[in-house]
């Protein structure tokens, strides 16, 4: 199986201070188009060990990719080393410079500067890839079999590059195997508990179907993978273990697709034309976030409040003062009032509302951090139930949302039943 | 100077079916600790990848630390492997089985099974790392002078590890220089500009000190960094070289501190008791989700209004029916509406609307995608912007609310005036 390497280059991804999400990315699309990612490596600005990396992992893998430290600033070495490693002489490409100049002259409109043009400089032992969404242009090189590309780090540019040149340009030089992937979403079961749950489909599982617990705060994937050059027989293989996979798990399974909870809940609302609405405490507003990260929100969403302070609960969500007072904000009566609120003044069709301590601080006695109520309904019903998280602030947050998106789930479910 | 390696384990990271936020903030505290991270490796539970990157590894690195592959499940290899690699035979722990009972017992409330002891069990050449926070234990190894340390990938365990006991007990084995960072953020600037506005300051830069460029869509962070044993000489010389470049680039400084956008906003907000708000329909509640991201929000954050469909711009913020049908909601009559509606139900001191087009759909004549009209201001004044951005759906929305909160930065500093 041809295999991949991703290098990413920059002294921002040792020190901490990006998260690389490039690198999943590139990752996803890879394995979609059959290549296997065996190793992903990230080294600083320093031309020795980014020289080394490039020496190591083409010792190992077919297809090397390498994304960041293509700027414009002195920092960025990439371009400069992969010049010198290829044996090239830097030239100006006549494409990339007419593309700099059109993104300052036409998209931009700044005044360019000699640094700018300097991005229209590549390797004459490269194959330019126009870059469409930015300056840096990517680079193609071929060196003993192996196949080595240089993209920007900047994501949009680097996806860009990689959908309209890098995955078919590697699609027509290299013969890939089929992967076939199934991943289903459990909730509400431990990790282990499921392990034995699917003990006895374990054991009888061939050995070139792979099965992986992805586990992730009160929630677990399943992914059953296997490879090969027969696409149907493979697809059929993968696909008759999973159909018997969701049954050994059937009691906590949300999805037996690779979504997240959130796209599961918007499913269910637009198949009969319904909407959502939040009332949200605790998580600021985390719950309409996720419900409106992907396009087309609007046809099962139509707003949320969030009501931070006792004064925000009682002016846009009709709270009652004294209830605030006497039960406190963390309530199942004040989260109940708050599910009521939203749907009479946003007149959503279902509603979650959610009342917590997140922490670090906030613990008072009886309702330490982490105590959480959250209520579901329509304009029929409300239902309730605490959680009692044990987390950080950024982790408890985003349980809340997970388990209140459940909980509207099942509560459409059985309403549907 | 000590280095280190990360290296993460797991096929989930190879697929790109999660982000690894855990290697960013193990170099963090690795950094802040004075080790330097030279690479970040990521492997697949694979026996023979796993190997051959601990011997690779640590032929560089003085320090290895591995996460992940510790689970209860089939696909888990970590633990066997590194007790193969350093020649010990599996005892069960104590200390281990005595806090997996603790947390099923009193934590989890739930029944134990066989599998949940073998957690329990580690090399007998390993010293053992109690796990606070879950079941799996971590490891300690040393072999020729280097250091490898196995912890769990879920983050908090590993984070209460790093923190309890890996970094302490890396303090004890090596003798660390001092490193110092000072990293300043610009707003509106583009990186070549940037670097243009500082060649001079650059070029006078000893070669020991490095500054670094971190772009991020419409902001720049500069970062100045220098290491050595002398700590007090390197951070006085390192903050004069810091003074200097907050000067340069004085017309674009948000911030002095390695903070991001909405802390400036939220301290100064602080500062003089103010509270702020949003109505937001694009952004979908983003913006609520970063002021509420951090505890204590609650001393400058009151609430939000999501107001996505017309309907809840009409009955939330009562933007005006007939402005919304002949101006449509991407408009700057609409937003300066919301912003009023806002602050009349919220009675906050400030506020924000937004309205925009994220895309990738719902581009109109006249307004494309990455159309956004942007509205700030208190009870006396309101201002708004149009912008236009030309990324995806995420990165837009990302944008708007930077954007958003650098005007009420720049309209609350103006009011101080």
């Amino acid at each position: 199986m041809t295999e991949a390497t991703i290098i990413t280059i920059g002294d921002e991804l040792l020190i901490g201070q990006v998260i690389d999400t490039n690198s999943a990315w590139m990752a996803q699309q890879l394995n979609k188009a059959g290549i296997r990612v065996a190793r992903r490596v990230a080294v600083g600005d320093v031309w020795e060990e980014i020289w080394n990396t490039l020496d190591e992992e083409s010792k190992h893998a077919d297809i090397i990719l390498i994304t960041g430290g293509l700027g414009p600033t002195a920092d960025d070495i990439t371009k400069p080393l992969l010049c010198k490693y290829f044996n090239g002489t830097m030239i100006v490409d006549e494409g990339a410079l007419e593309n700099v100049v059109n993104i300052f002259t036409n998209i931009l409109k700044r005044p360019m500067i000699a640094r700018n043009l300097k991005q229209a400089e590549v390797p004459d032992t490269c194959q330019v890839i126009l870059n469409k969404r930015g300056t840096a242009p990517g680079m193609w090189f071929q060196k003993e079999g192996k196949v080595f590309v240089s993209m920007p780090g900047v994501p949009h540019e680097m996806k860009g590059m990689m959908t309209d040149d890098v995955i078919p340009g590697l699609g027509k030089h290299f013969k890939f195997p089929h992967i076939a992937h199934r991943t289903l979403l459990t909730a509400g079961v431990g990790e282990s508990f499921l392990a034995d749950l699917v003990a006895n489909f374990e054991t009888a599982l061939p050995a070139h179907i792979k099965l992986a617990y992805l586990p992730n705060y009160g929630m677990v994937r399943l992914r059953l993978s296997s490879s090969g050059v027969e696409k149907d027989a493979i697809e059929m293989e993968v696909q008759q273990f999973f159909d018997t996979l969701q049954i050994s798990v059937k009691d906590y399974l949300v999805t037996n697709e690779d979504e997240p909870m959130q796209m599961v809940v918007a499913k269910l609302l637009l198949a009969k034309n319904n909407t959502v609405s939040t009332a949200e405490s605790c998580t600021g507003g985390y719950i309409a976030h996720l419900l409106t990260e992907k396009a087309g929100a609007s046809a099962y969403y139509s707003g949320s409040v969030v009501s931070y302070s006792y004064k925000a609960k009682e002016d846009l969500l009709q709270v009652d003062k004294y209830t605030l007072e006497t039960k406190g904000a963390v309530s199942e009566e004040v989260v109940v009032q708050m599910a009521t609120g939203a749907l009479k003044n946003i007149k959503t069709n279902y509603t979650i509302a959610v009342s917590g301590i997140m922490g670090p601080g906030g613990g008072i006695p009886g309702k330490p951090v982490g105590t959480v109520w959250v209520a579901v309904g329509d304009n029929k019903n409300i239902v309730s139930e605490k959680f009692n998280f044990r987390f950080d602030r950024q982790r408890n947050i985003e349980l809340t949302a997970t388990y209140a998106l459940n909980m509207l789930r099942k509560f459409i479910l059985a309403g549907e039943k």
